[in-house]
C-alpha cells in the first residue's frame, strides 16, 4: 500500500485541502488500511468499513473540534481517528496504552464525547447544542447514530427533545439495515419503508403539479386546497416521523458516494435548525467477506485478509456453554424463555433461538424493556432468562429493582462479560454488576468459576431460587486449575489445605479463584499451606462468617470495584461479629479501567497469581 | 352521599351486571367518593378524576383478573381499586397497613403488575402478552398509559417491540394534554395534531370521493390513483406512528363518554392484534378546582372540598429551599443551568425556570436523557444541575456512570426525596441512591441535614468539586434540633460531648442526625455523654477512620439500605484499620418499605430517637 493521499492527512484541515477527485481514492486507501490493521489487531470491522465515506465527508464539511461529532456506540470511529491525527497510532488500537476502540476525549480533542453504550448520542448532542446556544458559542453538533441504536429508548427521548429548540444539531442516521444481531421492530420496518419513498414523493409531486395546473377544474380544486391547507400538508407533502418531531428530514443519501454526502451535509450545516440526515450504508463495505457476513465481522480478532478466516464467528467459552446449557434446559422445560437485547450470537443464544423460536425474543438494543418484559413473562408463569452483558445491565438498574424485585418476580439474568473485558476498555468493563445488583433487595447473585459450576448455578437459579437471580460469568474461557472442591455443594465450600496449622484464609470467587489457586500452589511448593474459601453464591451467611472468624489472617481477592463489593460486605460483617484478626482486601479499586488484555489488567491491579502470591506472603 | 349504584359493586362482575343507564350515575358516585376520601387522606386527585369512566369501561368490557390491566405510573388506579373489591378500604389509602396508592399484586389479584415509575406499562404488557401466547393462555392484556409517560424511552421501546408479534395487547393512551409539569416535545405536539385530525380525515375523504367521482377527469385521475396505490396510502389515507409500528389505531375517543369507551374497547378486544386506543380525558374532571389547576391537584394532602383550599400547590422544605438557593446562585453565575425530568414544581425549580428560562430544560419523563444531556452541557463548559427524585435517578444509573463519570464531567445531581418518602411507598423510596451512586467512580455524595448545610453543599458541589456530585436531601422540612457543629466546616466535624470520659461514638448523616441528637439529649439527661460524628460528605477518609479508632463502641445510624451503605463501608475500613472495638449498625436492612408516614417507618425500622436511645443504652 502506498497511501499516496492518506499520507497527506494529519488533521481534518488536510481533508478540506484535497481536491474533489482525491476523496474517493482516499476512501479506498483508508479502507485498505483498516482491513490491514484489523486483520492483525482485531476490532469492529464491518461497522468501520461502512462509514469511511461518511467520516471523510464529515471532516470535509465540518470543522472539528469546533464542530463536535458524537459517534453513537462509538466503535465505528476508526476512520475519524485516522483523519484526526491518529493514523500513525492506529496499529496500537485496542492495546494497552494504545488507541482506544471508542471515542475518548482523553485521547483527542476531536473525540467530543465518550461513547461505548448505544443510543446516547442524541441526548449528548442535545446537551452539547443547548450549551452552545446558551453560551452563545459557535460551532455545530453532529450525532452519528446507527439504525440498530434507533431501537433504544434514548434515541426517542433525544428526538422528542431536540426538535423543540432552535439549536441546530445534525442527526445522521447511519442506516445499514443490519444492527448487531438483526434489526428489530417497528422502527426497522419504518426505515425500510422510507428508504423506498422517494418514488412516492416524486409521484406525489406530479399529481400535485397536475392538479394545480389544470386550467379549469384546477381552479376549483385550488380553492379547496387553499381552504384545507393543513390537511394538504398531511395529504400531499411528504412527512416523516422525524419531521413531526421538528427536524428537517434529508435523504435517503447513498452513504458510499462521498460527493453526495458532502453535498447533503453542507445543506444540513446551513439549515440552522435541527436536521435529520438519513444515510444508507453497507456494513462491511469493500471487503467481500464482511459484506457477505457483516454480523460475523462485527467484532473480529485477527484474520487472514485473503481467505477471510480466523474470524470469531461464534461465541466461545462461558457464553457458548451458557447457550448450550440453556438449550438443554429449555428442551425439558417449556417454561424457559430467553431474551436478548440485540446480542443473540455474542451471548450464545443462537442455538436456543433456532430450537425454540417461539420462546426467544430479541428486543433490539432496549435493555430496560428486556428486563421489564421478562418481569411480565415471569408474572404469567414463565421463566425468562435475560442474557445481557454486565456493562449493559447497568441500563436496567431501575427495571430490576422496580419492575422485577419489588414484586419478587422470578427472572434470571445471565450476566455475560462480567469482570474485566479486555480490549473494549472502560466503557465496557463488567466490574460494577456485583456492587449495584447487591443494593437491590430480593436479588441473588451467583458467580461460577468454571463451566461445571455455571451449569449448577443456572439450575439453582431456575429451580431453587425465587426473585431475581443473576448468574454472572466472564468473557472467554475459564482457566484450568486443579479443582479443590466438591462441586456438588457449590454454595459454600471451604477448602482446607493439607497443612492444618495455617491461620491464613483467602476468600474469592469467579475468575479470581483460578489465580488464587495458582498462588496457593506456589506457596505449597514452599511448604506454606493456605486455606481458600470459594464463594459461588455471593452472600455473607452467618455460617461463612463463623468459619472466617477461626482465622487470624483473612485476605479477600475480588475482581470488581471496591465500593459495594463483596469484600466490603465481608469486612463489615466481620467487624460486627467481633473479628479480631487481620483483614486485607484486594479489588479493582474505585476507578475506570482502560483497554488492555485481561491478563494485563489483572497484573496492573495485582490480581494475577504472582501478585496474589506476594500479598499472601506479605501478610503471613 | 347515597351511592345507590356503587354499593352494588363488589367486583368487576358487578360492573358488567349494571344496565347501560346506570354507568354514568356510577361514575358520578365514584367521583364524589374520590373527592370525599382524598380531601381527607390526600393522594393523586387530578389523574384519578380523569380516568373514572375509562376504569368503569375497562371493567365492563374486560374480565379482570383473567384479562390483565397494567396501569402505567399507577397513581391513577383508585377507581380500579374501588371496582375490584377494595372500596370499603379506600379510606385507608396510602396509610400504614391500608391500601397502597399504586397497583400492588400483593394487595389484589386484579393488580396485574406493580407500577409506580413511568413508562413501564408497554414493556410489562409486552411480556405479559408474549407469555400468554407462548403458554397458550386465554385473556387479554391492557396497558393504560398517560401522554406524559409517552415522553419516556421505554414507551417507544414498547411500541417498537409489541407491533411485530401476533399477540393482542391493547395500549390505551390516556391523553389528558397535561402531564405532571407540562407536556414536552415532539410527542406532545404530534398528539395535539392527531387530536384535530378527524376533520382532516373527513376533508380528505371528501376530496377523495370528489376526485374519484368526477365523470371525466375523475377517470383519468383514477387510473393514476390505481397506478400509485401505495403512494396514495400515504397521501390520502390517515396513518399514525402507531400504525407504522404495527398497531391498529382507534381514536381519538371522548374519555368521559362511558358508552363510547365501552364501544371502542369492545372493538379493540376483538381485533385480535395489537391495538392502540387514543382516549382524550380531562385531568381533574368533575371537580372544578382540579380542572382549573390540575397540576396543583396532582398530588394533594387534605383539602376543603367546597373551598378547594389546603392543597399543596408548591413544594416545601428542602425542595423549595433548593429552588431558592439555585436561583440565587444562578443570578451570579450564568453557567448554572437546571434540568428537570417533568418535575419543575415538585423539585422547586419553578422560580429558576421563571427567572432564567433559557437555562432551564424540562425534558419530560426522560431521566436517562436528563443526565446525558447534562453531561453534554458540562462538556461545553456549563454547570448543569439535574433536579431529580432519588427513586427516579435509579433510571439513570448507566448514564451517570457511562456518560458523565467516565469522562469525569462536572454535573450536579440534586437528589430530592432521598430516604423514606412516606405515603407513596415501596415504588418511590429514596433509600438506594447512596448505595448505587457509591459504586460509581468519580461520584461525590453530600447529604445535608438542614437547609444551611444544603446551601453549603450546593456551593461546594458547584465550585469545589469535580466530576459527578450528588447532593441528596429528604422530602419535606428538616427537624429542628440544637445544632452541635460549626457549619462552616461541614465536611467532617466531630462533636465532642461535654463528658470527656465517654467511649461511645454515634455516626450518622442526613435526616437521622436530628434523631440521633434527640437520643443523645435524652442520654445527657441521665448524665451519659455520647459523642456524635455527622457526615455531610459521605466518605470514609483516613482522618475520620483515625478518629473513630479512638472509641471502643461505635454505632452507625443510617437511613438507607444496608448493602452498599456508608455504614458497611465504614465497617470494612474499620476492620482493615485494625479496629478492635464494638461496631454496631442500624440501617433499613435489605427489603422494600411499604407506604406509611415517615415517622411510622422510622419507628418500624428503629431509626427514631427513642429507638436510637435504646440501642445506645444497650451497647454502652
Amino acid at each position: 500500500m502506498e497511501n499516496k493521499i492518506l499520507k497527506k492527512i494529519d488533521s481534518p484541515q488536510d481533508v478540506k485541502n484535497l481536491s474533489v477527485s482525491e476523496l474517493e481514492p482516499l476512501c479506498d486507501e483508508i479502507r485498505e488500511t483498516l482491513i490491514e490493521i484489523l486483520s492483525k489487531n482485531g476490532g469492529h470491522l464491518s461497522s468501520n468499513l461502512g462509514v469511511v465515506e461518511l467520516s471523510v465527508a464529515l471532516h470535509r464539511v465540518f470543522e472539528s473540534p469546533k464542530d463536535q461529532i458524537v459517534w453513537d456506540v462509538g466503535h465505528q470511529s476508526y476512520t475519524h481517528k485516522i483523519l484526526t491525527g491518529r493514523k500513525e497510532r492506529l496499529n496500537t488500537l485496542r492495546t494497552k496504552n494504545g488507541l482506544s476502540g471508542f471515542p475518548t476525549p482523553k485521547e483527542s480533542e476531536h473525540d467530543a464525547f465518550a461513547t461505548g453504550h448505544s443510543s446516547t448520542s442524541l441526548a449528548a448532542a442535545f446537551g452539547l447544542a443547548r450549551a452552545k446556544t446558551i453560551a452563545g458559542e459557535d460551532g455545530h453538533v453532529v450525532a452519528v447514530v446507527g439504525d440498530g441504536a434507533a431501537s433504544g429508548g434514548m434515541f426517542y427521548e433525544g428526538l422528542n427533545n431536540i426538535g423543540r429548540y432552535h439549536d441546530r444539531p445534525v442527526v445522521i442516521l447511519n442506516d445499514n439495515k443490519v444492527s448487531i444481531s438483526k434489526n428489530i421492530g417497528g422502527v426497522a420496518k419504518y426505515l425500510s419503508e422510507i428508504r423506498v419513498r422517494p418514488k412516492y414523493f416524486k409521484a406525489k409531486d406530479k399529481i400535485e403539479r397536475f392538479i394545480t395546473e389544470l386550467p379549469f377544474i384546477g381552479k376549483w380544486l385550488r380553492r379547496r386546497i387553499i381552504r384545507s391547507k393543513s390537511m394538504l400538508k398531511y395529504a400531499l407533502y411528504h412527512s416523516t416521523w422525524f419531521e413531526e418531531f421538528g427536524f428537517t428530514y434529508l435523504g435517503p443519501v447513498d452513504g458510499h458516494d462521498v460527493n453526495s454526502l458532502c453535498e447533503v451535509l453542507e445543506r444540513a450545516k446551513f439549515l440552522n435548525k435541527p436536521v435529520f440526515v438519513h444515510v444508507e450504508t453497507v456494513k462491511g463495505k469493500g471487503y467481500k467477506y464482511a459484506e457477505e457476513n457483516p454480523g460475523a465481522y462485527h467484532g473480529v480478532s485477527c484474520f487472514d485478509i485473503q481467505k477471510g478466516n480466523g474470524v470469531n464467528i461464534t461465541s466461545e467459552g462461558f457464553s457458548e456453554a451458557f447457550g448450550k446449557i440453556l438449550t438443554r434446559l429449555g428442551k425439558e422445560d417449556a417454561s424457559i424463555c430467553a431474551i436478548s437485547p440485540a446480542m443473540k450470537y455474542a451471548s450464545g443464544l443462537n442455538l436456543f433461538a433456532t430450537e425454540y423460536p417461539r420462546r426467544f425474543i430479541d428486543v433490539g438494543i432496549a435493555e430496560p424493556l428486556a428486563v421489564t418484559c421478562a418481569a411480565g413473562m415471569a408474572k404469567n408463569g414463565l421463566v425468562p432468562v435475560v442474557a445481557i452483558y454486565s456493562t449493559f445491565l447497568q441500563r436496567s438498574y431501575d427495571q430490576v429493582l422496580h419492575d422485577a424485585a419489588i414484586d419478587n418476580l422470578h427472572i434470571v439474568l445471565a450476566v455475560d462479560r462480567a469482570g474485566i473485558v479486555g480490549a473494549d476498555g472502560e466503557t465496557h468493563q463488567g466490574i460494577y454488576d456485583v456492587a449495584f445488583l447487591s443494593t437491590i433487595p430480593n436479588v441473588t447473585i451467583y458467580s461460577p468459576s468454571n463451566i461445571t459450576e455455571l451449569e449448577l448455578c443456572l439450575n439453582m437459579a431456575i429451580y431453587d431460587e425465587k426473585g431475581v437471580v443473576a448468574v454472572r460469568y466472564p468473557k472467554g474461557c475459564p482457566e484450568t486449575v486443579a479443582e479443590r472442591f466438591d462441586l456438588s455443594d457449590t454454595e459454600k465450600t471451604l477448602y482446607k489445605s493439607r497443612k492444618d496449622s495455617v491461620s491464613c484464609l483467602v476468600i474469592t470467587y469467579g475468575r479470581e479463584y483460578a489465580q488464587c489457586v495458582k498462588a496457593i500452589e506456589m506457596l505449597e511448593q514452599e511448604n506454606i499451606g493456605i486455606d481458600i474459601l470459594k464463594l459461588v453464591k455471593l452472600e455473607a451467611s452467618a455460617d461463612v462468617i463463623d468459619i472466617i472468624n477461626k482465622y487470624d489472617n483473612v485476605i479477600f481477592i475480588e475482581e470488581g470495584v471496591e465500593r459495594g463489593s463483596v469484600s466490603e460486605l465481608f469486612g463489615s460483617e466481620l467487624v460486627k461479629s467481633g473479628f479480631k484478626g487481620k483483614y486485607t482486601t484486594r479489588t479493582l479499586g474505585n476507578g475506570f479501567i482502560s483497554h488492555q488484555t485481561v491478563n494485563e489488567a489483572l497484573e496492573e491491579y495485582k490480581l494475577d497469581s504472582k501478585n496474589i502470591y506476594k500479598i499472601i506472603k506479605e501478610t503471613i
